[in-house]
């Protein structure tokens, strides 16, 4: 049972998957056939392989920059600052935004000793050029959003850049990632300057 | 996004898993390095090449013969059936069995196209030597698993094997209040002398 044993403890490694799941989801691979099981093997590989963070805004891509940084489309005195690529994701799902994205892949977090250099702070400085505008922080509602949030706003306010925050529509303590549509679509449109 | 959107594909195939948890994992197997990731990849492939079924009891091993169908001192005389390799875990677990297991893959079911040839009953029926004086049915508390234990009830009975199944009630710890009357309805009809 050892080969086993070791996909029930890579799975339980994932995110929300518990022992028990674990051992489903092992046992469910079993059932399929050996090319099933190949295919997810090496997409899971070609994914890793080939997607890697785009130059401009540090988001996941398998180009060198991704398709909203090299929209014609977008709208490019406005960057929304996330804190992870399914942030992104989630944004774009509302329809409402046609700005740029920044991923900081974080938010500081000084008792794990995340600092600024930690996350993708100095990249986002050195994208606010003067066609910048806007400088919209999407950060999750947690005391580490918070506080990267406050840290931001400092360091852009010597730029002449408006630098606003998402409403706190998004309900306290859940994540970005998971809230729904029309409440990020109410963030983004009740945003206010910090 | 392609390969992203082949592993969150992927991912939401598996059992329990939807599809906003296959994209939170997917992220998650992106911020892992290449390394993790194909040790991963291929634990599962490992895994699904070098596990088959036991030749005796058809559980899942890497073995030819399991290691419960091998083991010197589990009783030979008894063979707990179940539907799955997972229920084999579940009974082992208890700590309380030290009989022989039969795995069937799964349980009749006429409307799905599932008879008696489709699960492993055949290679049940050719384990009932003289040796073996009980056969417990363990099936799920389903119609299928109904159907099925009042099948192999019917085949073992002209063998003069003790056959017996797992008794329904209400589950230890469980509120009576809350029990389904089903399940109910079945306590009373088990109920056996204090």
């Amino acid at each position: 049972m050892d080969a086993i044993d070791t996909v029930v403890e890579l799975f339980a490694t994932l995110p929300t998957i518990g022992k028990k799941t674990a051992r489903r989801l092992a046992f469910h691979v079993l059932k399929q056939s050996s090319e099933e099981v190949e295919r997810f093997a090496s997409a899971l590989v070609a994914m890793r392989n080939s997607v890697q963070e785009c130059t401009v805004c540090c988001t996941f891509t398998d180009q060198e920059v991704c398709h909203v940084c090299s929209s014609e489309k977008r709208d490019r005195s406005i960057i929304c600052v996330v804190e992870q690529p399914t942030d992104v994701l989630a944004i774009e799902r509302t329809g409402d935004y046609r700005g740029l994205y920044h991923v900081l892949h974080g938010a500081l977090n000084p008792l794990d000793g995340i600092g600024p250099d930690e996350i993708r702070i100095a990249q986002l400085m050195q994208r606010l050029a003067p066609e910048v505008q806007e400088v919209i922080l999407a950060l999750n509602p947690t005391v580490e959003g918070e506080v990267t949030t406050q840290y931001l706003s400092r360091m852009t306010s010597p730029l002449n850049i408006r630098c606003t925050r998402i409403a706190r529509g998004v309900p306290i303590g859940a994540d970005l990632e998971f809230a729904d549509d029309a409440t990020l679509a109410r963030a983004l449109e009740g945003r206010i300057p910090v």
